[in-house]
């Protein structure tokens, strides 16, 4: 193994996620931190950690300082996690001028890929069915009053560098279009520092079904099987499922090919996401993310295989461990982002410190988390403080695996979406294996739960004194 | 589903795991507890919980008090986990009488195998090979002489009513069984009531495998593969493997179907363990442990079978869930016994309150425990205080997860097998696969280790000042 030593661009549990990696290969692991992380858990478990300064969140945004650490404390190469510069080309860029391997794929196949017209460009191309939309970009609001007539409403406006759910806009008519068409273009030379922008025909209430694919570069493609991420509220994703339970074995076969066809097209390399959108029998590309995603466990709880480490040995140029008919999935796994968030309270993110976390534990139960009791939450990062994992052989024992699961932890100090799941796992259409992405907008009903942190302990106090009592 | 309700006859880890099983399936859990477990985590996390008064262990050991509470409280089952009352045929055979539904064999199959010599004729009737030893109980030290030059030395002498490693004295010459004879029927009397005693031939430095058995009440009987318990400290487990790492495919399906045979043999029910000792090619018959075992865990790993659902649906009166060719095994798990004790001190127990425990989690990590942040470890019972089992796909890699796995955890306030078990597992001999049950007493040194604490958080301590000092 050429790679020795890896800085992790990242913080937060999948920075630790990475540590683990390394530990279990040998590599030497290198973190980084604001002034906010200095405590951190990511910061405590690397073998070394460098302070990229006392702004929140600058240093995390500059691939050069980061790139400059990475050279400076002899890093052979620098994994970029997911979020922050994660799909920025120009840190994969930086780190190809200065020596330094970039774990994952090309600055030029980031770019392809972050350009959504282009992307769509090289799909269909590949032969990969993509939502009818226009021919590139649009060069005028008469040109997309033009294309989306052509196409029939409702269509989505969306940002060409878009990404994570940001820059689209739903358009149902003609009169929508042009109030939001200013709106998106303003909004995506804001965010994505380009005014690009094109429209897709809105598929409505889809399902959104994602490929885990590995690529080496010898010529080998994979795909680790599907996860099943419908259940997201306002694009953000809050529980994951793998394989997904609605896939019949020809669907899941037929888009396992579709996402290798995908990356082969673009002659893909390391860990990637080929995302869907499937509505009945009908499936549509709809984006390529070319990094490790959140929730990429679920993936390793269904067929073994460990992404973190595959996404390392490929960037250090070793084949793949697995050849395709090497991938069995078994049972399913459920991921719950557990996010400090209030969801009685329009989720309302609910930073603070953390008096008391127990992690769940027993058969089927996995972690990932960079939480710790006494741990204080700070404001300037995403709100989701813990990823629990469930298993199991089938799909109602995992479910009444993740109910007990839930049940077990202990997160107290700030409110979380821990019991909005519980009402999730309980709800029928949900155990039915049946729901598209608007599943959460059409059950607000879910949102109505009792606060009592844990009411179990008041019971086990009143059975406690009663048996006391009865001398039991 | 019958069982609607259950009584835990059992404290810790294994009735937190019980309480799990049951929230899983629907069913309620009852706990009980003694004085000094009156904050125990499985009283916290059962539905129910009564004491058995203030004695730490006369509570848990006395099977009338036990049953009342299961009737009086309206539970229809009774899980004993393992230890305390759970090879006692006088708890099952109340529990019939009562009414109450005894999760595992009937009382008449718990006497049969725990009376050694009546288990040694079941299996040489059954075509199970056993050691070579006397026909039945010794009836006097002539006897033990004779039979001793008849099968040659060495001899184990051991307690018929024996178990769990007690009772049992290694004689190389007849000056030793001289010496032995009568200490033996002492120790048997005081521990287990029953002054018979027998003997074997000893085999020198055999391999423990041991497998574990399903069987239901309308005629199945299959097994979920072997475990290696090779790994073990004056007949102690220390480190569990499965499956073992040092048979063949052959020897893997011969343990198999001698564990099925000896099952069937008894007519069996529930779940329950055969060992084995196993030297070179030759496989000997040891005992049969009817209960849930405490490395069940690493099976489960490796199958995805949860054993416990699987013990309460037999007693239910269930038909097992699979049949044997359902059954795989993927990967390699280990499950450490992380004890506290001072393995420098020879082991010595160290009890007392867990200034800070913080869990590993990540891939392919499993923890099964009683143990939080501020407990106290009683010194009533045994000293295993966690275990940490670990999963992989290869042998090398699931050692390598398990290094990590253990610098992961955080148990501080009290001594522990943890640094030891590092030292374990960079040891040649144990990563090679190959090591018997003379393991831990032919590699003293493996005891040299560091004690401090945490070693990395200095160094982070001084990494960090230095990059700050750098302005890094």
């Amino acid at each position: 193994m050429t790679i020795k030593k890896i800085l992790i661009a990242n913080r937060g549990e999948i920075a630790v996620r990475i540590v683990r990696a390394c530990a279990e290969m040998g590599i030497r692991s290198v973190a980084v931190y604001t002034e906010p992380d200095r405590y951190a858990l990511h910061v405590k478990r690397a073998d070394e950690s460098y302070s990229l300064g006392d702004d929140p969140l600058a240093g995390y945004l500059n691939p050069h300082h980061i790139v400059n650490v990475a050279v400076e404390t002899g890093c052979d190469a620098l994994h970029p996690g997911y979020g922050f510069l994660a799909e920025n080309p120009e840190l994969a860029e930086i780190c190809a001028q200065r020596g330094i391997i970039f774990i994952g794929p090309s600055a030029s196949i980031i770019r392809r890929m972050g350009d959504k017209t282009e992307a769509r460009q090289a799909m269909i191309q590949a032969g990969v069915p993509v939502t009818p939309g226009s021919e590139g970009n649009l060069a005028s609001l008469d040109e997309a009053k033009s294309e989306a007539a052509r196409i029939g409403y409702p269509i989505m406006l969306k940002a060409t560098s878009g990404g994570g759910g940001r820059g689209i806009r739903r358009c149902d008519d003609e009169s929508e279009l042009e109030h939001n068409y200013h709106r998106v273009i303003s909004e995506a030379t804001k965010a994505f520092g380009s005014a690009d922008v094109f429209l897709e025909k809105c598929i409505v209430n889809p399902r959104h079904i994602e490929v885990q694919v590995l690529a080496d570069r010898h010529g080998n493609t994979i795909h680790l099987f599907e996860r099943d991420c419908s259940i997201q509220r306002r694009n953000q994703k809050l529980i994951e499922i793998a394989p997904s339970p609605q896939l019949t074995p020809e669907q899941r076969a037929y888009v396992g090919d579709l996402a290798v066809r995908a990356a082969e097209a673009v002659g893909y390399e390391n860990a990637g996401t080929v995302e869907f959108l499937v509505t009945g029998n009908q499936v549509y590309f709809m984006e390529m993310n070319t990094r490790i995603q959140v929730e990429h466990t679920i993936t390793e709880q269904i067929t073994g295989v460990d992404i973190v480490r595959e996404q390392i040995r490929i960037a250090a140029g070793e084949p793949l461990t697995y050849r395709q008919q090497d991938i069995r999935h078994q049972g399913f796994a459920l991921q719950f982002r557990i996010n400090a968030e209030d969801p009685k309270n329009n989720f309302l993110p609910s930073f603070g410190k953390i008096s008391r976390y127990y992690a769940p534990g027993g058969p089927g139960v996995r972690v990932d988390t960079a939480i710790y009791t006494g741990y204080t939450i700070p404001p300037y990062f995403d709100s989701m403080c813990l990823k629990l994992v469930v298993w199991n052989l089938t799909w109602e024992e995992t479910l009444n695996r993740a109910s007990r699961a839930l049940n077990d932890m202990r997160l107290q100090g700030i409110k979380s979406t821990t019991a909005y799941y519980q009402n999730i796992l309980q709800d029928p259409m949900f155990r039915s294996g049946e729901f598209d992405t608007s599943f959460v907008d059409e059950h607000p009903e879910l949102l109505q739960y009792s606060d009592k942190s844990s009411p179990e302990d008041i019971a086990i106090a009143i059975a406690t004194a009663i048996a006391a009592h009865a001398g039991l």
